[in-house]
């Protein structure tokens, strides 16, 4: 059997990743998800196992240095990283697994599986990204303008996905992520398995 | 305004190749396929120009050492060849053009244009393969019997294309290369203009 494919869903905040993969969640129902692991306390609601692992930060430090992290993060004073063998198992079973994340974490993932399908989400322009943020009111002025600077400096790392994908229409958009997935599936790199099978006469 | 993408449909003789081609152009109109030069005489309602470049020996060799050709070969006496001027203008003018060709003369294009979309067709196996062959009645069994001796040693090849598509139902093929070519739009590498025009606030 072949095994899964790892999509990773980045790019930069407020380029619309969430809701991108929502949707295809919603259309490709095989899909799995991965669950991340962190230090940060349940939220009222979140379950074990599902939401997120919730584990100690003894534990997490232990994890990152038995390299058992595909990336990680600390973001104010919590850490939250994927964990490697999840993600494997699922592959190895045949599943698409897809990772949403932000573009250094995609980073770290590219350097434990060159072989994952890393798609950048393009917003239709960074006027159109700052209306974004803005909408979400929870940045001040400040926070607004260094995400800004932030953005277009993020945009230099396109050039290390395999795909970018613009969403001025999330429609098309998750559309165009499906045909990638399907279209990568024909991979040559992919192929071993049927190409063996077809000499069998 | 993007480049368009040259697309190279190639496999053994008998793996669907232009049957292939010829459903993809039903289904995407706006592909256009190169017309390749030939010395061969020709034959009852060909056109100059549509079905090929008829054009003599002498004239070949010279385009031929003028490295006018993606690729080139002599079959049965008679040259065939793609002429280069006219593929590039077409993706310059930002078309898509299709080719249907065989392994060796793909590998001659994958030297002028690696950034080609190379997918490499498959035969169900290798006992449908005879069965195509034979069906066409133009074999001798000794032929035949070089044949997929050929095919069995050209399916090395297909991990040098991009892709590898399994020709089993020719509307699924169909369909998983129109995929493919959707999903090549989206390349990092292709997108250099789409994200320099979002810079600009």
């Amino acid at each position: 059997m072949d095994n899964g494919l790892l999509v990773v869903i980045s790019g930069p905040s407020g380029a619309g990743k969430g809701t991108i993969c929502r949707r295809l969640r919603e259309v490709m129902r095989d899909l799995k998800v991965s669950v991340s692991a962190t230090t940060r306390k349940p939220r009222e609601g979140e379950k074990e196992g599902e939401s997120y692992f919730f584990i100690d930060e003894e534990e997490f430090v232990n994890r990152i240095n038995n390299d058992e992290f595909l990336e990680y993060a600390r973001v104010y004073g919590n850490y939250y990283g994927t964990p490697k063998e999840a993600v494997f198992k699922q592959l190895q079973d045949g599943n698409d697994i897809i990772l949403e994340i932000d573009i250094q974490g995609a980073l770290q993932v590219k350097k434990n599986c060159p072989r994952g399908v890393f798609i950048f989400i393009l917003p239709p322009s960074l006027k159109e990204l700052q209306n974004r943020i803005e909408g979400r009111g929870t940045d001040s002025k400040d926070a607004i303008l260094k995400r800004m600077q932030c953005a277009y400096d993020e945009l230099n790392y396109a050039f290390e996905y395999d795909y970018v994908v613009l969403n001025d229409q999330v429609d098309e958009a998750v559309e165009k992520i499906q045909c990638i997935i399907n279209a990568e599936k024909n991979r040559a790199i992919r192929k071993n398995a049927i190409i063996n099978k077809i000499r069998e006469v």
